[in-house]
C-alpha cells in the first residue's frame, strides 16, 4: 500500500480498491479461509452468497433510491453467478434524528423490489448511532440464493474467441448520481438501477455462457480489465458498438468523465462462446433491461495479453486501463 | 411510533428497537416476504443466515475489538439457532483518512477468530466515504451456516416447567465498554466477547433443548422478556442464582445501570426441558465459556402471563420489563 490511510481512491472500485481488499483479507488468505473475490461466493451445496454496503448520496436519485439500490445491488451480485435472489438480509446503521418517514420510504422501496423478483427479507438488524456517527443512514445488504447455472460461471471460463455483450447503455447510474449531486438536471437521464435476474435466468440454458458481471462501481471498463487480467487473455472492444445514451455522453463531456468507468446498477456484461453469441443477444433483447443489448467486442489470444484495447470511433486504438483514484464518491 | 425521528432509544435493543423493526419491515410483512424476527433465519434446505451491524466505540476494548466482535456477533446468531459458523461476509464502510494499520488490526483479529471456529470469509465489500460520512469505520457482517439441531430451536418450543440456564456471568461486554468509554479502569473487567459455537455444539444432542439466545444488546433481561412475551408463558427468575462478577456489579452500581440489561457478547441463555436440565448444565460447564453456567429460573404457567418476575435476593418479588430508552449507545 502506498499510503498509511484510506483514501477516496480506495473506494473507486478500480485498482486501488482491489489493492485495499487484498491488503485487508491477507490474514484470511494466509489461514486458508479467504474469499475468491468474485461478485458472489459459490458455496458447497449449490448456493451463493454476497454482501454489499450502500452509501449512495443523494439517497433519492432519478430512477431509484437507497432501498431499491440495496436490493438490486445484492440480488445482481447473485444473478451474475447464476443464482436466484432468494433471501435478503439488511443491516441499517441510522443516525439519531433521522426522519422515520424517509427511512420507511427506503424500506418500502426495498420491499417492492424484493416482491418483484421473489426475494424474501430473511434477516435484518438496526443500529442507531449518536449524531455524527454516520451521515444519515447506511444500508448493508447480504443475499443468499440457489445456484441455477449447470456449471460455475466465472473468469476462469473465458476462452479466446468469446463474444462480449453488454445488456444496455452504460454509465446511467453514475451519470444520474452526478446529475443529482451537481444539480445538473438532464431530461430523460435516469439510473439503470434494476434487478438483473429476470434477464439472466434464460441465459443460464446456454452451454456457451462463460462469465457475467454486474457493471457497478468502476463501470464496464473496470469489469473488462478484471476479466483480461484474471484470464491472462486480451480483450478487444469496438467503441462504436458500446451503447451510450446521449444524455450520459453529454454529462460526461461536461464533467470530464469517461462513460466506460461510470457506474451501472442494472447493466450486465457477459462473455459467451461464439456459437451462442446470437442466441444470448436475442434472449437479452427479450428482457426488460436488455432491449438495447449489443455485442461490443471479443476475447482474443492476441497482444497485449491481460489487457483491454479498444478500436475508437475515429479508427485509432487505445488501451483501456483500470481507473486510478476516485471519480465520484458515494455512488452506490 | 411515538416520534417522527429515530432516537438513541431505538438502538437500545429493548422495546423501542422492536417497535422500530416492526415499523420498518411492514412493507415486507404485508407482501408475505418478511422475516421471523429471531437471531438468525432458518432457510429451507437446512441452512441459517443472519446479518448484523457493528458500531462499537471504542473500537478496541478490554477483551476484544471491532473485528473479533463482528465475527462473534454473526457466528453467535447462527449458533443459537443450532447452525455452525460456516461462512462469513463482511461489509466495511470506511471514513477517508482512516489509518490502514488500525483497519488491518481489526481484520487480523476477525481472521484469527474465524480460524478458531472454522469459519471462512466467503464475501466482502469495502466502501470509502468522505470525511464525516461515517465516524471511523463501521463493519456489517452476515453469516451463513448449516443447521445441526435435529429440530428447529425457537421461542415456539418453550413449555411450562422448562429450566432456564445462563452460560456465565452476565453484563461483561456492556460493562467493559462502559469502563473504556468513561475511562473507569476496573481491574479484571473484560468483555465476554467469544464464539458460542463450541459450547453450543454438544447441547444440540439434547432432545429437551428448546430455545437459545445470545444475550447481546438489552442483556439477559431483554431476552427473557422476549421469551415470555413470545410464548405467552411466564418466567420466574431467582436473582441470587444469576451469576454477576463483582467488577460488573460495582461498575453498574457506580453508573446506575442494571446488570440484567447490560450487553453480553459471549453469553448464552437457554431453556431446556426439566429432564435435560442437569445434563445441559454439565455439558456447558465443560466448555470454555460455560464454566460458571447456572440455573437461574424456570418457565412457569403461572401469573403474570407473558411476563418475567424475579425473586430478589432480599426475598421480594419484582417484575422484569424490557428496558425503555438507551442505556449506552454504540455498545456493539
Amino acid at each position: 500500500m502506498k499510503t498509511t490511510t484510506v483514501t477516496l481512491g480506495h473506494g473507486s472500485g478500480g485498482r486501488q480498491s482491489a489493492e485495499l481488499v487484498r491488503f485487508l483479507v491477507e490474514g484470511f488468505m494466509t489461514r486458508g479461509i479467504g474469499p475468491e473475490l468474485e461478485d458472489a461466493a459459490l458455496l458447497p451445496g449449490g448456493y451463493a452468497m454476497t454482501v454489499d454496503g450502500f452509501t449512495v448520496m443523494p439517497r433519492k436519485f432519478p430512477g431509484g433510491d437507497l432501498g431499491h439500490l440495496a436490493v438490486c445491488g445484492c440480488a445482481n451480485d447473485l444473478a451474475v453467478r447464476g443464482a436466484s435472489p432468494d433471501y435478503l438480509g439488511l443491516s441499517l446503521v441510522i443516525e439519531e434524528g433521522f426522519p422515520l418517514d424517509e427511512l420507511k420510504d427506503y424500506m418500502e422501496s426495498a420491499a417492492a423490489t424484493c416482491a418483484a423478483i421473489g426475494m424474501t427479507l430473511a434477516a435484518g438488524d438496526t443500529k442507531v448511532v449518536p449524531a455524527g456517527g454516520v451521515e444519515g443512514v447506511l444500508f448493508s445488504g447480504c443475499a443468499f440464493g440457489k445456484v441455477h447455472s449447470p456449471f460455475p460461471l466465472g473468469i476462469g471460463n473465458l476462452r479466446e474467441g468469446d463474444i462480449l455483450i453488454v445488456s444496455g447503455p452504460i454509465g446511467r447510474h453514475g451519470a444520474a448520481i452526478a446529475s443529482a449531486r451537481f444539480s445538473l438536471e438532464v431530461e430523460g437521464l435516469e439510473s439503470d438501477c434494476a434487478p438483473l435476474w429476470p434477464a439472466v435466468r434464460p441465459l443460464l440454458s446456454l452451454g456457451g455462457l462463460r462469465c457475467m458481471r454486474d457493471c457497478t462501481r468502476g463501470g464496464l471498463g473496470t469489469v473488462l480489465c478484471e476479466w483480461a487480467e484474471g484470464s491472462g487473455l486480451s480483450i478487444a472492444l469496438e467503441e462504436e458498438a458500446i451503447p451510450i445514451e446521449l444524455q450520459v455522453q453529454s454529462l460526461c463531456d461536461v464533467l470530464g468523465f469517461d462513460p466506460l468507468y461510470m457506474a451501472c446498477e442494472g447493466t450486465l456484461a457477459l462473455a459467451v462462446a461464439p456459437e451462442d453469441g446470437q442466441k444470448a443477444l436475442s434472449l437479452l433483447k427479450e428482457s426488460a433491461i436488455g432491449r438495447n443489448a449489443a455485442v461490443i467486442g471479443q476475447v482474443s489470444g492476441g497482444e497485449p495479453k491481460g489487457m483491454v484495447s479498444m478500436r475508437t470511433s475515429i479508427g485509432g486504438e487505445r488501451l483501456v486501463d483500470m481507473p486510478w483514484g476516485e471519480l465520484l464518491p458515494r455512488i452506490c
